[in-house]
């Protein structure tokens, strides 16, 4: 599919880095080819593989925790505004083919609107903002700020009044919750497991605090094909049990599933299996569905030949959980200086028996193997 | 779900009896209750069940095979002349409950835009027209007359002219294809099978020669979950070999699959099965299906129960489906006098775990059985 | 996967080839390569294929109509008995890789089970029959012979006696019919829709007929996942009314949803459909549903890459529709001299992310691009 | 569907209240009716609405925590003893209906083996076991034991001896863990999110701990529709990447998904969630799932209705799911006191097209809604 858009993809400058030990990143070879330079490259391999699989659009975020990594209040507030400024400046470079998710401290709700008004309203390129789950406080950095709580209302109501949807995305436990739960078996604490029992707790406290009923305009997006919560959906919305649990402030009359769609949405982004995206269908529907990538902790050709070749929905449902979804949701991406337009399926290529350029009169030939009778070198 | 609009709903007049034999209709008993009181009930029964059903909206037609029953073309022609104007009185009495589509005799392609042009202009309640497959013509009643021959485009242009979507109707087989094939195992002839297999043949046949390419706007509409088709799309499009039919009328460049959604559509008359609505979302999508029952040969709370209690799909899906998309294919029904409006999830009483009035503080309840302990009687 | 085995596989002879005529066959490079060429080859083209795609075994069978094409009951079974005696012989050359299923006249039911009983007892190498939907009889062609009749229950009570799975397979219409209903569409005549359209009449004729029940360790297979039947499961079972058809001969308390799985069974010979699979493994369950190509009317790459590659199911359904069900239907090919044995997921190379070899230490990339960063050349 | 097995089923004895504060069980009306007597309850209530809705054997098991409740080593393992004397006699009053899950004190591997063994050997109606998650130990509670830790192959290995498979159950968080997390969002701490998060991780953990693979005869079990695994598969394996994490135990060649099936199954218990099932049958298998209520945390009817009627799968999966499956891993009910035997479709009631009894000549009838005009109440 032509004209993809990819919602959750990584960008780091060397300042981040020491916001967190760059050892933990993996070393070269171990994901891919080079974390470290795919994570400060925007305008070399990625735009060239962009080119090459399809993707029209990749919106860039500063890489996991950002600003929500430092404990301390102004080396987090530095690092949000050093980042934003520098995004600005890449993505003014191409904004038909880059935009950005704003970074923001959240050590402090008021600062966080603050720091996100001024990128939403004097800088360009900005379309959203990210945040990497909690905010690390305290001076052992075991204290974890939710923004659940009340307080953070303060931030919730700018991003509504912004139109400004909200990426919540997922970051390594604290030193005490690590020790106490995952430090035996560090395979599991991170993308293979922690990262979405985190996230999924924050996203699920938010809702059921109430957020988005206070805010009824809000936006929020959420990873790795929901991050549990499309699978689980059923059990989460039978269990929240208002008859035992009376002081749960979400609206009574509503369910965790009623905000999908509107208030809600999932990406596809490190999460390409076809059975958990035809259940997220069946559950929240594919209009609460956007494709994203995870570039460059995925590999771009892997996401793409995915969706591009294997998913077997509609075409319509491919090209809007592909493209339009995300200007439906992301509206500034349709804006100066960004200027993306919806797309019908045959303007992003779809249709036929599978995606190909010149597909005239080649009806016979295969849809899963171009050529006839020799098995293509793949996989 | 509250809010459905079924769009293969036939009724009868007791002159239509006369163009096929009564025999052939079920006796009493045999098909649910008494099938000749059922086609001749609007207001009574019918409009009660639909509002024990959440049936907003029924568009009414002439029970097949209507005027593409009689080979001789002043009994068609009469026949549907008389049908319109009958339905047009009766869908006059409670314009927000019911529409209609035209009938139209199709002996000739001119008179059969002509008696369009009449019920879309001169008469009010029609929002398509029905055509119950092939028209019978000859004095042994054997001639099929098929729409996909040029002479037909006489009438595809008009349907296309006036906004009108087209539904295509199966019908029995002529008497001499009947013994050639079906006589040995009726059973399979009609509803089972028969009906299927020719109306498939035709619209693919239609679709094929090119039609849609023609008349781009022109909108066609299939019940039976497709007709078979949606199963089948890869083996279609894959088989219509380009290099082995190179005089196939259809643009060289378009599949079947291409037109569902735009053009083609389907609806769940008489085939509440949730696999087959599973496979047709994955093939053709959510946008290019509608709601329907198929009464009184089907049973309304049947096709209800199933469509609002069974079918594990998403919210908006659901409402699109069971509503929405009737208003964008059958625009008319937005129109004067039926006046009906899109709605969402919400309004239609969907969400939470499944429909149910006053849903406040009912989560923990069951979705499946509203008894805690004590199996309804139900199955 | 490694240890596939594929059902329904035609080759020819050259005498065949007298029996319709030639120029019927799809001219070279309109059906990939060298049609007539494929249909001849073996042990050539055919076999290499085989390997480079992990296909292990095919079970070869005389090219549609076969015996069924000769409306002269002599011509018939004189083909019958030359292609099983040369199949015989083929096979002999590489029984590890090749089976057979016998050709056989039906003319008359009872010739047709002698000749069934010398393939299956005095000639080695065949583990079923084949048969081309209806025989062909009487001077002008048009009589079709249907095995429903009861009649022919003397065939079908040997191929029961025999343990003698019954693969029915579909061919074109008669004259007169073509005529009726395909000449004016052609390309809807053959492969797009006329063959499931006759073969699904025919076989849903022999259920209702009662032949699975007087004949209850009978086994029918049918390829072209279903010949549509599959997708319509719940209508025709809803619409084989016993109120209404108190004639029928199918057991009162069973439906044609019961045959599957024991009786009646499916291949995926040319529908190379994801949502068709998954759509059919709901109905009629993954072991009523076996692997095939249809080679060489369809491309083994492609089809395999298909099965291999982008079928969303579990290891252990993968292995028993590619490989352990044939086994368990086709019962001889576990027999001398195929000596073929039910394999597990890790014995078939399935398992890890996907299909391959030394996989060890591979579970980071991409399961649908081998490579990080480039995109494979593949469609 | 008649014949079906429920395995996670929950029984409490007076004492086990003791170790948990009582005024944590839902109070009266709640959940369902009486949970506490619900809990106390056996062959009263329990048993009549498993006549009522086509149970025949519920395995029953302490309700969480159970031993792996207390702190205290002592206390653990007199409430284990004293429970499985316990449900060993009333198993004992009706033997084909009941069975048990030993409970065993996890604070010592040694001596949970002792335990295990002496249910299994010395007294009657144990098929398998049943742990909590971790052991909670320490004197302020906040110590978890778990049991991919190498110590514990002492219990696994007698697991494996016994052929006992083991079914690792969720449990509430540790007060410090609870303080972290959980206290500001207690709604979510429980069965809605935060007992898959813990038992999720523990049963990774002791996969990739590679237990599996030092005992390859052991089976592990799991609820809720696999605690969010199945539908997180991919992702799981892919991130479990070998090259990032080489000291992680699991066989390199080897991943999560293999084990499902032969060494891990899921049940559906707390879960009715069709488009979830779905899912986890593309991802695990048929043969990995078994069907569970949850009893009395969930109503039998709505699990079994929803089982019963509503999950379009095919009749072998069905009764595989339903009953079947549990007496291959649970291979004890096939013995003696229980004698279960595998079932077929027929001999449960499935077929036709639905569940019922004396479905002859009803074909024509509704699926979903019994009454051919009045819509049965129902939700």
């Amino acid at each position: 599919m032509y004209g993809k858009i990819a919602l959750e993809e990584a960008w780091a400058i060397r300042e981040n880095f020491k916001a967190y030990d760059i050892a933990t990143l993996a070393p070269k070879g171990v994901i891919g080819g080079d974390l470290v330079a795919n994570l400060l490259d925007i305008h070399g391999t990625r735009l060239h593989q962009m080119d090459e699989n399809g993707v029209d659009m990749m919106v860039l975020s500063l890489s996991s925790p950002g600003p929500q990594g430092p404990a301390n209040r102004q080396e987090a507030e530095d690092l949000a505004r050093l980042a934003n400024d520098r995004l600005a400046a890449e993505v003014s470079r191409a904004p038909a083919r880059f935009a950005a998710l704003a970074s923001v401290s959240m050590h402090d709700p008021g600062q966080a609107a603050e720091e996100l008004r001024r990128c939403m309203k004097d800088l360009t390129g900005f379309v959203g903002v990210i945040i990497n789950d909690y905010q690390s406080a305290g001076e052992d950095k075991n204290t974890m700020l939710f923004f659940d709580r009340p307080e953070y209302d303060a931030f919730w109501e700018v991003a509504e009044e912004l139109d400004c949807p909200v990426y919540l995305h997922p970051r390594e436990a604290t030193p005490l919750i690590f020790d106490q739960m995952w430090k035996d078996r560090p395979w599991l604490a991170f993308s293979a497991l922690g990262y979405a029992h985190r996230i999924g707790m924050h996203v699920l406290g938010i809702v059921t605090a109430g957020v988005l009923d206070r805010f009824p305009k809000l936006k929020i997006v959420i990873g790795h094909m929901g991050e549990h919560i499309p699978y689980d959906l059923y059990r989460i919305d039978h269990k929240l049990n208002r008859a035992r649990f009376p002081d749960m402030p979400m609206a009574k009359d509503k369910l965790v599933r009623d905000y999908f769609g509107s208030q809600l949405f999932i990406t596809t982004s490190g999460h390409f299996s076809t059975p958990a995206l035809l259940c997220a269908m069946q559950e929240i529907g594919a209009e609460a569905i956007m494709f994203s990538i995870d570039y460059p902790f995925e590999s771009i050709p892997n996401g793409c030949v995915w969706f591009d070749n294997h998913v077997p929905i509609g075409n319509r449902d491919l090209v809007d959980i592909g493209r339009n979804n995300a200007l439906r949701v992301f509206k500034r991406l349709t804006k100066w200086p960004h200027m993306l337009e919806e797309r019908g399926p045959r303007e992003c290529g779809v249709g036929g028996l599978g995606l190909r350029k010149g597909a005239e009169g080649e009806v016979e030939h295969g849809l899963y193997n171009r050529s006839w009778d020799a098995r293509e070198k793949h996989n």
